[in-house]
């Protein structure tokens, strides 16, 4: 027996789909712009069609024998015993929505297809792909953390997502390390997402800039049009010797440390995968990382703190998903 | 039938001890002062006498058939699995001992006694106890904080301790929230234990009160000397409608708030149970700490927070370490 499954990374841009095999991983994959103007009905129809295709395909070399049905990670609140999605901040009209019952109706009385669908946040789902095909196979119990635009986190205990009671965990993000400092995201001062959010750690390194009285070669990168300053030119002008980016990344890593800290520190957690466009900075960020989780940590929690860079980039989601259905 | 157990409490300066019944609660209750003189084997040979007299006294109305054995609530990371107990700090001598077996041989050999030893550190225990016998009946999942010299943690998720993979889980007092600020405890800056143990309580009161330009009742309360200024004075004084003392409690329970939102972020726990000392203070601490848990929380994590008095005082240990044996 070899299952497979299809597994959906549904975004409020795109829609990434895959055929995962259990032992393979991805064996087809497709992509596709999110339909956002039609409403949750519009994407349960673009979902069906998009699975219906990849399912018709994958059956040419795959059982359907051995099929173990739709696995999806979706942008908000998920409840996942009742498979419903709950205000996707990125998908506009979106309230509480039984996304998994409408998606199994819609396959059955549009594409004539019965399958059992599975949900899980998309955070929840990257780290689960990165707990069953990537860097958190070797960890028994893990965080994972993405750093992009925001701060994303999903808990790995005992192999399985911790959902928490509510199902809202593992949002990392939103933990307070300076309640008394001047950043706010989303209404809440000092959390980890206000200081190291990409916007957070571009603000801060054009602050620095500007207060050096050295010429950083960060400038002549972005052209000296700061408002075009990426993490991306941060990370070059750092490999380059640039002092003011290496203080940058210096900062952000430190501050990652902390919030790590307090993981290890609430729920002895000691291994952590950091994934995200701004973690692949590398050691840039991981060694000042690593260093501040050791100071900010009691020694007795010292042994085994691992932190390691995510393997599945933007494909733990879809790698996640469907393996929600092998569970 | 009907179970029954020894708990033990064991602290640096008393070991507080008690024949729990499962279903009744405390039958006979006993406290020594702890012979830390003497190092682990005098603690050992000290422990299995207070033990065997507990055990002859309510054998005479408890089956001995329905011995469920004894449970150890200690000051120090326990490795559960192992029975180890690792450097307490309040028992100088000690590294890392096998205090279940060693107890286990003593009252063997020292009181004819064959019984099944638990062991958890303290603030499990004290966690556990409220969750079997407390405030934490009504809970499935809860964190437990106690208020003290120090600030505790035990984190009970599904009716169980959770305790991570190395047995360090619940160091709540050791989360970061203000990692950039001037108050350190145990050398790490801006902890949760840094700005509300019982010490930066009275501290914080002081200074408030020498930057307040009238006239506090806590001075008359202390007799104007302030290294005698304790939480009860405070707690007087704000009754009385003291301006200073009712902002001391402001903050320190706005402090406290901050720290548990990391944990309903983090962990999707929204029930917290909190005792110690501090907390007899009552809506003095718990409405602050209720607003600012709020203010510092997503509105999606809001529904269902809670924060209730613990309910067993300091007898929480016993009950926990009793109901270990019963588990």
């Amino acid at each position: 027996m070899s299952r497979w499954a299809i597994g959906i990374d549904l975004g409020g841009t795109a829609i990434k789909a895959a055929a995962v095999g259990e032992e393979r991983g991805i064996v087809i994959s497709s992509s596709n712009l999110t339909d956002t103007a039609s409403g949750p009905a519009g994407i349960v129809r673009q979902l069906a069609a998009i699975i219906a295709d990849l399912y018709r395909s994958a059956s040419l070399t795959n059982e359907p024998g051995d099929f173990a049905g739709v696995g999806l990670g979706v942008p908000g609140a998920v409840n996942a015993e009742q498979g419903t999605l709950s205000y996707p901040p990125n998908l506009p009209g979106w309230t509480i929505f039984p996304l998994r019952d409408e998606l199994q109706l819609c396959l059955k009385e549009q594409e004539a297809l019965s399958m059992t669908a599975f949900l899980d946040n998309d955070a929840n789902a990257a780290a689960f792909g990165e707990a069953v095909y990537g860097a958190g196979r070797q960890f028994r119990d893990f965080l994972m953390v993405t750093l992009g635009t925001g701060v994303g986190g999903g808990i790995v205990l005992n192999r399985k997502i911790y959902r928490g009671a509510n199902g809202t965990a593992g949002e990392v993000g939103f933990m307070i390390i300076d309640f008394e400092g001047s950043s706010v995201h989303a209404g809440i001062r000092g959390t980890l997402e206000s200081l190291v959010g990409k916007k957070q750690m571009v603000e801060l390194a054009r602050r620095m800039i500007e207060a050096s009285p050295s010429d950083s070669s960060v400038g002549i990168l972005c052209g000296h049009d700061y408002t075009r300053l990426s993490p991306r030119h941060l990370e070059r002008a750092a490999l380059e010797g640039d002092e003011v980016s290496l203080a940058v990344w210096q900062r952000v890593g430190s501050i990652l440390g902390v919030g790590l800290a307090n993981v290890a520190a609430l729920m002895d957690i000691r291994k952590f995968v950091i994934g995200g466009g701004i973690s692949a900075a590398g050691s840039l960020i991981f060694e000042p990382a690593l260093a501040q989780l050791k100071m900010s940590t009691l020694p007795s929690m010292h042994e085994g703190l691992e932190l390691v860079p995510a393997l599945l980039g933007n494909k733990a989601g879809i790698h996640g998903a469907a393996a929600l259905c092998f569970g």
